[in-house]
């Protein structure tokens, strides 16, 4: 059930219906755009008594929401939802572009190579300090050390960072340290990590899962957001098919369809799609042409020597004729970098 | 192997070249650039004496071409193929866009259809008078009256058109009446309809099987090819995932792929891809940000009156939509509608 | 709609219904089981009146078929078919076992391997003499000489035989010599191709397209048996996946749902399949346990010289521990070699 | 590597090997079949020398292990597997007969049904007690409370008790109380769980990602081997593929492969795999036929008030007749109930 008041409702009579909901037995979720408050009954809503609310002061109408993903689902908010990462604004009319390498390796590869990224182009730095590994034979990452390299540069940089948290341990310190917390794609049903993002006061980057559909990739987010966390960014990775001449299939059709379903952000991986770099730039393009609010892409100085996934990484100069391309095409979907 | 020849090479040298591969066993097929020609050897090769070759006169290198799809590779001709019909010229700068309704229902729509069509900025007519339905129960197209009909309404409006032929049968006979013919992704291995296509002297658009690997759909290609019909049109149209929310699964990495792949043109089916006309629009831009060389719709003035496939038919409005989306991403790429 | 005549009726009444039927304007088709007669009415049934019909004499019920595929559908007919090629049945309680060359070869390959097969438990003997192949450049079958060896194999060995039909020009000579024409997978939606299976005496092996869904995979088998020709055996032989471990994914669950949704027998080919030797033995005792009515193995005197698909097929020692092993399940199934 | 001692090693000879190997740098794992003892170095083994650690007393053999999964695979271990669930052994000759409802839901309800079910043929008892839901609104399973039932029902019953660890939180809850611990197909490559459950001393039942490959599922396997578990049963549920008629597709050719690629033992889930009880006989026939070690059933006394997965849960009544039907198929293969 959605609540959705009036644009002239004050913030007492808001904190009258809510209170009137919780003890009527719901769960109630507030979704705000620009002017616009609305409220979202999940849990128990048995004893809501509709008509009663409906007659409460503020209260402009109230509706059935039919998608099962309840907080995410357009039917509950119209506009788009713009996520804030630091400065950053994902959703809006600026492109988002997260850059760097898959690993954190070393201090002076993250500074130089974030400054370089930030100058052309990137606005948020990415690197791995967990790293979920096929193999437990694998390098698994620098760990809270990672972290630590990514916060400095940061600082030095002036650029929000991104890492991903593997399991709820690792979760709380990334969360120490980042501006943006990934939830993998392997990730994407671990019920629990999915709480503790909910739980979370930064913003949540949630990969679709490899074999996920639309519907149980929107419950995951849905998960995080019934937990209290609204900032979710959706990001389309490639699904499993029977193509074998990339990793995987870039499902580029889910970019309209989530944008239908949902109000949240959504931006494309196209280096773990296609697992390609020849593949980078025209997949970026298509991704920015059918509506995507931002790539990321693995960039590294030494593709052949990256510790993890080198062979999907571009070099520095690669990223600039990416930007360059990508440039054009957000202009003529009246996007900007 | 591949024979190149000098760009002064006379007519008179490419000739012998041409007897002597045959006196020694192969099967000659010529490539032509604007200025170079190229000689693909294949059949039993094993007589060709490559040394014996080199020395010839006109001749400038001889390669191997590792590509199970000989002609069709990209090592046989570094160059893209533009493929002629009628006056239209299919992956060059200006895009090619095919537009109409899945089958041809009456002299009235497809004229009028076609005229508007035209008007907004299609550069062919498509219609099909065989369709390949599922089941035998289902509509199965108006057959050689459709042909007429189509043929009619090129002669009126001076557009070139396309239909589908789904068996030798009906070969001869869309042979007859049409400029450019379709193989469906059905009949993408039906190598009796692929060989009697090698034959022709129309230019063939050739659909990708919805479950066809790249190199099974350019041995498919290569079956035209090696007929002696160089003019083949490739046509990505979805493959089959376990994604339910479109009827397939748009592969847009398959646009790279095969242009990296292969010389030939590259174009797109939004509307059997996804089979969802809210798509048609952000797969189109997709497509072209990706460097298709142009897109087949269908477009219907009653979609939900369509005798088939009516609920991924867009309508006239819609089409002019589409159109002033795609020229935008045209121009971003450096291509023209 | 199914009319469902008395045990009792005459072959009077049977043909009046049927006449009355076809003045309504709908196509009659019969479906006998060892005592009733059933017609299903398709094509054009609004004029067919149910009241009229249901108080003919001989008439004792009249259904509405729900399922797409009307004469292939348990609806129509809820006892088992039996297709017989020749002395055998098939989908009976002997279990069906078609062995043999991926492609004929030689005569004496033929016959002495035909010989072998048949002492060792086939009781059909399968050999391509058109082979429908990927690359054109690949051995493609001996053709029409392919089939004479097969014929006279026949002939001297007392065996049915089986062999693939690529196109309608192939089909009349595949007709013409063998017992059993299969339509491989590729063909499965070559719907020219089913319909003249439809007007064929033979029975016809119809194997299941890699990306086949059950419903395209029945409504293919109705093309064959609304053109009259009721004799059609399925067969599953692997769908593409993103497994790579095997050539196809054995779709085991597709036999139980077969036999559920249609009355036609159900095969499986667990070469084409899995692609890999090895795999024949477990997965045709996983076939018989779910309840196939036979098997489709590929054997090869060498497989490593086998002109094709030789890594899939099996020795006749291998064979013979093949049959070993399905003995034991048949028994432990109720059924018998 | 893998260091094969002689059968008639001493303990002590055993001991100082694997001393030595550690100061070498080595990870060492212990593998034992009856009679002889193997060690598989993993981590770091650049410091092992080879030649020496061979001259060592009671070292038979050295060799190199090429599979990723050097604890898992074939290589290190011959012999198949058997892991201890209590009193049951998984992977000999008997047949693993794990029963229960999707979740735990009453006292009665667990003792009676489990009572019953053992009584038929069941020797594990399954239930939920943590259930991983695609939505935050559906049923979660009643957490401890469930595990306590289980365990009472264990007592009351005498019976080894199987549920799921969902995260490492609950994994030290369920491994308190259950003998077998489950991790499902969404968390199968939830490294910080696989690594948990490497430090426990109860055996896991590790069931197949949906859209996991052999290799992925075998090194998931090893993660949790690398940790010091050895105990690990392999469970097939399903693939996701394009098939709509099964919730998901059973890979059956996966059991053969695993049994190939790996020593440990190999059950299927049918109830999972297909989503409808319908399937339940036929699939479990075909994978005992195939060599499945045992399989793992949903039943419910009245599936349609079944709070999770009532759809794919069996009555008793048809508990008793896949027994009934199983039990012909083991013997057929030489195995029992």
């Amino acid at each position: 059930m959605l609540v959705i008041m009036e644009e002239s409702a004050t913030r007492k009579e808001i904190k009258r219906v809510t209170e009137l909901i919780k003890k009527m037995g719901g769960d109630v979720h507030h979704l705000t755009d620009d002017k616009t408050t609305s409220m979202t009954i999940t849990g128990n809503s048995d004893g809501v008594e509709r008509e009663f609310l409906a007659k409460m002061p503020g209260v402009k109408d109230i509706k059935d929401v039919k998608q099962p993903y309840k907080l995410g689902s357009r039917e509950s908010k119209a506009k788009d939802t713009i996520v804030k990462v630091g400065k950053v604004e994902v959703g809006g009319k600026k492109l988002a572009i997260i850059a760097g390498s898959c690993a954190v390796e070393t201090v002076e590869g993250t500074n130089e190579g974030g400054r370089l990224l930030k100058m052309l182009g990137a606005n948020m730095l990415r690197g791995g300090a967990f790293k979920p590994r096929t193999s437990p034979y694998s390098f698994q990452g620098l760990g809270k050390r990672g972290l630590e390299i990514l916060a400095d540069a940061r600082e030095l940089i002036d650029i929000p960072v991104v890492s991903e948290a593997v399991d709820t341990d690792s979760f709380d310190l990334v969360e120490e340290y980042v501006d943006l917390i990934q939830i993998g794609a392997r990730n994407m049903q671990n019920f629990s990590l999915l709480k503790r993002a909910g739980k979370s006061k930064r913003p949540i980057l949630l990969k679709r899962g490899i074999s996920a559909t639309i519907r149980e990739y929107l419950l995951a987010a849905e998960y995080i957001m019934s937990g209290g966390n609204a900032n979710v960014i959706l990001c389309e990775r490639g699904i499993r098919t029977f193509n074998e001449y990339t990793r995987f299939t870039l499902d580029i059709s889910s970019i309209p369809e989530l944008k239908q379903q949902s109000h949240l952000p959504v931006m494309v991986d196209p280096s773990h799609a296609s697992g390609r770099r020849d593949m980078i730039i025209p997949l970026s393009k298509a991704a920015i042409a059918a509506g995507a609010d931002g790539i990321m892409v693995e960039v590294h100085p030494f593709p052949d020597k990256a510790l993890s996934d080198g062979y999907q990484s571009i070099t520095f100069d690669h990223f600039l004729a990416l930007m360059d391309e990508i440039a054009k095409i957000a202009k003529a979907v009246g996007r900007s970098l």
